[in-house]
Parts: C-alpha cells; sequence; structure tokens
C-alpha cells in the first residue's frame, strides 16, 4: 500500500496538540516522522505507532492523577495522544467497564488463583471499539478532518457513527451491501451516509484505500486506516484498566482474542508501560492469544513454529475476528512465545459452548469474540498451558445481543398450560 | 389479590438485616408490618414499601461515605434496604450508567437551561431493570429464598436470569410462549428454567399469583411480585445517581416513562430523601411522565383531570411501557400535579422520530421506551409546557439492540460499485 500524505493537513501536522505524543515511529526501522494522519513508514513501508514523551512523569503524581480522573479512558489522557483537557470534548467517553471476579466460572474451570472477566460489552455502544474509535476521533478533530470514515463489517460501523454522531462529525461508514439487515440497522441508526459496496469486505477495503488518495476523500479521516496509529493506542486503555482495577497489579496470565493482532500487541505495550512508569512492580507476565478454528492464521503458525503468518479464507461465526490476513499476527507470535504464553483456536461449537457457561456462571452474555476467549482458556487449562494457580484475565470484547444467530437454538425449557397441574407435571417442582 | 405469608420464612422476617430498612408500611394506610417477603398491606390492602430509619446520619459523613463507594448502585446503601456489606456479595452491580451532557439534542428542542439524557442502557443487561433485579435479589438472599423468579415479556427476563446466574440462585422466568425468538434467546441464554406459558401476559401473571400460594412455589421469590416492595426501591438510585452527577443538585425538571408508575413514583421519593437528609438544596422540581399513544391510561386520565387511571388494553411498539392497568397511576398523577409536571404521550411514528433523533444527535441507540421519552420532552417544549430555559433530565431506560424492529426501515444511504467513479455518481461528495 502506497504511503499518502496530505497537503491539506500536512501545515498543520507539526503544531498539533495530542498530549505525551511526541512523534510517528517505525515499528521495523525506528524512523521518525511528525505527527500527522499517516500509517506506513515513507522508508521502509513498515507500520508507523505512536512515540510518546514520558519523561518528566513522577510516578506517585501520575497516579494521583489517573485515580482523580473521569471513569473513562479519559483518566489515562497523560499515557494516550489526546490533549489533556480531551474530556471536555464531546466524545462517547468509553472505557472504565467492569474487572468481574469470576468466581462460578473460576469454579468451573477449576482456576484457584484468580479468574477475573474484563467485560467491554458496557461500552457506549457494546464493544472494545469505542475505545479505539474514541482515540481516532480526538486525532480527525487534531488534524482538521469533518468526515469520519471506515470501513467495516459491523461493531466497528456503528461505533463510528455514534462517535461522529456525538462529536458533532459527518461520518461515512462503508460496509458489503449485502450485510444482515440487524447489523445495517445497527450502523445505520446514528444517521450518517452508511454505503454498501457492491463486493466483499476486501472490495470494501481496497475502495477505501483507493479513497484516500483521490481527492474526494480530502478532509476524511479512516479509523482504522490512515488515523490507525491513533485508533490502535486505544486498546493500551484495556491494560491499564485491569492493572488499576487489579489494585495496580499485573495479572499474571492474560487472554486476549486475536483479529488483526493490534489489540493484544497494544495490550503488551500498555503493561510495559505502567511497568517503564512504575505503576506495577515488574513482574512476568504472559499473553495468549485466542482464534476461531475457522480462521486461526496467528493460531496455526505458533503451533507449527513460524515466524510468518500465512493468509486464510475465514470460515467461522466469530466474525468479528474473522480477519484471515492479520496485519499484527507476526507481532503476535513474538509476544506470546517471549512472554511464555501461547496462541490457540476453537471450533465454533465450542465457541457457543463457552458463550452459554460464560451466561450460565456469570451472567454475562458475550459476543462470539467472548466465546472464543473464554473457550480457548477452557482449553488452555485441559492442556495445562495455561496454570491455574495463577492470576488470569480474559477479555469479552462484545455483546451478545449482537451476535444473537449463534446461540439461536437456545429456547424454552418447556411450555405448559397456565395451571399448577400443567407446571408439576412438566417436572420443574 | 389475595395477602401471602410464607410460613417458611416468617421466623427470619424480623431478624433479616436490610441496613436502614425498618420495617414494611403501607402507602394507603400507614399499617407497619415487620420486613418479610409480602407486598400487600394485611389491613387495607394497599401496597407496601419500606420504611427507613436514617435518623443518625450526619450529612456530610454521609456524602462523603458515597463518594468513597464502588462505581455502582451500591455506592448508596446506606439509603437501600440492602446490608452495609452488601458490595462484597456476587451481584451483577448495575447503576452508576452516564449521564450525558446532550449539548447536540439540546440544540435540536431549543433548550438553554443545560439537557442532560440518564442512559440506562450501560447497565448489565442493558436495562433500568438490572437495578430493581439487584434490589430484589438481596432481599431474596435474607429471606433464604433459592430461586428468583418473575413473570416477564422481555427486559426483566434477561435481567432476572443473569443476576440469578452471578449470584448462584436457581432461576425460572415465567414467559408468554409465542414471544419473539429473539427475546426468547436472550432470555434463555443465562441457563436458568424459562418456561412459555399457552395464554397472554395477563395468563402468565395470574399463573404466578396462584404460584407464589402454592407449596410448589415455597422458597421462591417472584422480584415483581412478593419482593416487590425491595425491587422497586431500585429505582430510587437513578434519582441519586442524577443529583450527583449534577453535583449534588436537583434537576429541574426530569421526564420519566410511565410503565406501572412504580419508576416515577421511587424516584420521587429518592428525591425527596436527598432533600430531607441536607445532601441537596431544596429547590422545586418538576417530574413529567411519558407514555405511548397506544397505552396512555395516566396520560388520558391526567388530561381529563381524573384522579383514577382507567385500564386500556395496549397497542404500542413500546411493549416495555405496555401496562394498561398500571398499579401506581393514582401515585404517578399526584406528583405530576404536585410537582407543577405533566403526563404526555406520543404516536409510534414520534416515538420511531424520536430513537432517530437521539441516535443522530447523541449517539444513543433507545429502546422504545427512549423513544417515548425524548418524543415526549419535545412535544413537551413544543407545548410550552417545558420550560426549556432550565435544567432538564430525560431517561433512556433500555437498549436499541433489543427493539430493533422499531427501526427497521433504516437502511443503507446507497449502495455502489467498488469505484471512484460509482462513488462520484452517488452524489456523496
Amino acid at each position: 500500500m502506497a504511503v499518502q500524505t496530505f497537503a491539506s493537513t500536512t501545515d498543520s501536522a507539526n503544531t498539533v496538540d495530542l498530549g505525551p505524543a511526541a512523534a510517528l515511529s517505525c515499528r521495523e526501522c525506528g524512523h521518525r516522522v511528525p505527527l500527522g494522519p499517516v500509517f506506513a513508514c515513507e522508508e521502509c513501508f513498515g507500520p508507523l505507532e505512536i512515540a510518546y514523551d514520558f519523561s518528566d512523569y513522577d510516578t506517585e503524581d501520575l497516579r494521583k492523577r489517573i485515580e482523580a480522573g473521569p471513569a473513562n479512558i479519559w483518566r489515562y489522557a497523560p499515557l494516550l495522544p489526546v490533549p489533556a483537557d480531551v474530556a471536555t470534548k464531546p466524545n462517547l467517553n468509553p472505557g472504565w467497564t467492569k474487572l468481574v471476579q469470576a468466581d462460578n466460572l473460576a469454579r468451573e474451570l477449576g482456576v484457584t488463583g484468580g479468574l477475573y472477566v474484563k467485560d467491554d460489552s458496557g461500552n457506549p455502544t457494546h464493544s472494545f471499539k469505542d475505545r479505539v474509535v474514541a482515540q481516532a476521533l480526538e486525532a480527525a478533530r487534531a488534524f482538521g478532518f469533518t468526515t469520519l470514515s471506515c470501513s467495516s463489517t459491523g461493531n466497528l460501523a456503528g461505533a463510528v457513527g455514534a462517535a461522529a454522531a456525538r462529536a458533532g462529525f459527518r461520518s461515512c461508514v462503508f460496509i458489503p451491501h449485502d450485510l444482515e439487515q440487524g447489523k445495517i440497522v445497527m450502523a445505520a441508526v446514528y444517521g450518517g451516509e452508511l454505503v454498501g459496496i457492491e463486493g466483499n469486505y476486501d472490495d470494501v477495503n481496497r475502495f477505501c484505500s483507493e479513497l484516500i488518495g483521490d481527492p474526494a476523500g480530502e478532509g476524511w479521516g479512516f479509523v482504522n486506516v490512515n488515523l490507525r496509529p491513533y485508533y490502535a493506542e486505544g486498546s493500551k486503555t484495556l491494560a491499564y484498566e485491569v492493572c488499576e482495577q487489579l489494585g495496580w497489579r499485573l495479572p499474571d496470565q492474560i487472554v486476549v482474542p486475536i483479529a488483526s493482532g493490534s489489540q493484544l500487541t497494544k495490550i503488551d505495550k500498555g503493561l510495559q508501560e505502567l511497568i517503564k512508569l512504575g505503576l506495577v512492580e515488574d513482574r512476568p507476565y504472559k499473553i495468549f492469544g485466542a482464534q476461531a478454528e475457522g480462521c486461526s492464521p496467528v493460531s496455526t503458525a505458533y503451533k507449527a513454529g513460524h515466524d510468518v503468518v500465512r493468509p486464510q479464507k475465514p470460515n467461522t461465526i466469530a466474525k468479528s475476528l474473522a480477519i484471515g490476513n492479520p496485519a499484527d499476527g507476526p507481532y503476535v507470535l513474538d509476544i506470546a512465545r517471549r512472554t511464555g504464553g501461547a496462541v490457540e483456536d476453537v471450533t465454533d461449537a465450542q465457541v457457543v459452548e463457552a458463550i452459554k457457561l460464560l451466561a450460565r456462571t456469570e451472567g454475562i452474555f458475550a459476543e462470539t469474540a467472548g466465546g472464543v476467549t473464554v473457550g480457548v482458556t477452557k482449553k488452555l487449562i485441559e492442556s495445562g498451558t495455561l496454570d491455574p494457580s495463577l492470576t488470569t484475565v480474559v477479555l469479552n470484547t462484545g455483546d451478545g445481543l449482537k451476535t444473537l444467530d449463534a446461540v439461536a437454538g437456545t429456547g424454552l425449557t418447556a411450555t405448559i398450560r397456565p395451571s399448577l397441574e400443567s407446571f408439576r407435571e412438566a417436572g420443574l417442582v
């Protein structure tokens, strides 16, 4: 993909205030460029990410600032690419979701060291995407964009539409034209432009890349393309929240779903930052990646001992994780191996079973992606890969209401006439 | 309905620890009975409600205790019928949902005094029902019940199933057998018993009343029947949160949906308590009730100047408000008149329009009940009944994902081929 520069915004790029964000830095070669709406290194085409200046932070001051902050991701504004006054701007203010102490699930799985579910279905549009979109939106504001855009097959479309509405941006979201009607409604209700593309998700993505290079796309912030370096940082807040909610302590083990792999790499980045800043004690932690068998390119590479990820054609009910060619796959492999974690996958049947297990034990109705992480956790315990005597955190990144079809077989226990006699006959007492 | 006594739990009723709850008191005649799973006065058949002993509270101490409490309804434990250590028990921990400063909506509606949406879709199962069920669950625990039950047509079934799962209770929920499949799935996924009754919602209710009086129902806590006095108190937390989130200040005006009317009466009770406890300045406030035209018995009585409410047969898309014979209707009329508020209704078309308005301006996708409150707010401003120069709070009590059908007409702005030419032809730039 060609590196894009933006004539209309280049001037502002050097003067934008994005708090501690100092520059963009290439993950591959380290080349630095000023903050701007660019995502690939002009030297080596590697991915750009945010380089921060945290040098003048005092640990205790920082901890107090965070703890006194709002009950959303902006409590971590000093560690994010956002201006210091970000909490005063119109934004959906996601985050600070519940870290549920899952004692019932722990009993079922035999976990004795403490099991927690980080439940991101509590976000404004009920998925973790609100975290990343909130970051992209603030970058879009800083760069003077007036339209927020993305390619999507579901969760992201709603998150962008809702965030744009709150912030007073125009939105224009591109989806495959034949998406399920329910998903179209969830994205369309926010009133932005919702454009169906005659083609599959790859066609939608290709079109968006074309549009970014065209005058028609001028002034447009594509959250997961030209704003990707900012967008991706939103996932760090999952790591921050988990540690703060554990009492400023690293989890021993954390199980993270893999779509592009970006979330997992940013959670690792977030944990590393907390260690360097002295906010948590420097102890070992293990990161485990979770995929559905029907789209398991990273798990396959992990098990084969490969460093590269061979693309797959997705075929799984876990559609929000169905990225067959995950951009951050190699980084995920590196992190899983470096931390002593692993990457594992489960079948669609195991995903459904895990959704029901989590609902039955903890009253949390997870999206298919949550079924993947819970299912993988179970499998890793059974295989002895995950240590049940250690503190373990499992991410649920979405909401079961958005993937009702996955558990459509669930139904009535019994049907009775409105009489005690009929009730007794049903054998329920 | 006959008054029930519970042989199996009468002994414990006098010794239960439900914090500041001192007794049950009849709303009509004032007759007091010990705390127990009863809901109607043995003297006059009036509704029983909780009588508290708040006498030893120091205002500043109390404020500090609340502010240092958890980010959920248990921060208000000193004002609720729950033991002091309630936050340590397994519970869904709902509440402390966002009070959204709705500046975009305010501009559209011409509100200049500050407009806020209290967004209860942020609760664990995405409706305000989590608040009331959490209270009922703690009462059930105190009374030694082991099964949590209810009659429901939707939101309540899921809230009870989820709460019971987390708390380790058995659950048995009764619904009309021909509910939409999606609603059945949302309730069934938590793994409790879900019993379809061959009949309508009235038949379901009648059956539950029978079951309570039968040995088969022994040890069962019906959240909205024999635990109703405790259950209903959960709505007070909406009033507490709104005031605390406004900086310990009463709203000037608040718009509340009416189903049974219980929520509105308890919000008034909560505001009165805050005034008496000195937590907010004693100033006038107005409470407005909102109904759908297709189920508007209270609004009809209000407009006719009646003190009694004549039952209606519901016919509206706002199914979570569709109670044709609202038990607390007369109390709602009294409160609306006493505070200088009003009761108003909107058509189903206006409900849909209001759902879209709220989504488009604030990125909040409300259930039909939220469309009712926003639509009524608009209508009350247009008629000059609601003063746009005053601070106004509108409740959204549920989530649009649960009533997708209401906005099923919402769809794609355009369908194009994956080319810039096709994009330009669509006239979107």
